[in-house]
């Protein structure tokens, strides 16, 4: 395969990324509501550590465990965030 | 649907998020190593650009595209990163 045909690949990839990090972005939306009528605080730093050690328990490599992590990081930022203004 | 059930459904989104950014991985290494035999420089700008344009462009929401180049962001520099070291 040439580079070309790798980035058709990536392309591919990172649409159906872009498609679950949406549907996890309706999922934070969806917990930022119930923990507003519950008054319970958007952050929970039991719940993130958790994510971390889920998504370092499934990772099947090539990417080691703390690249992995490095990403979800962003990820639980923006979601964080999220919570934080779409209540 | 309650907090607990929302939480699967995430962990669940997470599980194939993992799996997609270690697809995209194996794809970054295989291009690392053309580079490597073609003399291409790592970091092409353009491409990167193309990256972000193209995940802009299919994002269906609720993430705003700001929201979604963020997350990208992370996962390019991790991608980059593996291209510099694992060659």
């Amino acid at each position: 395969m040439e580079i070309s045909d790798w980035r058709k690949k990536i392309d591919e990839v990172d649409e159906q990324i872009v498609r679950l990090i949406n549907q996890r972005a309706e999922a934070a939306r969806a917990i930022g509501q119930l923990k507003q009528k519950s008054s319970l605080p958007v952050y929970e730093p039991q719940r993130e550590k958790a994510v971390f050690e889920h998504v370092r328990s499934v990772n099947p490599g090539p990417l080691s465990s703390t690249e992995v992590v490095d990403i979800f990081e962003r990820i639980i930022d923006v979601m964080r965030a999220l919570q934080r203004t779409h209540d």
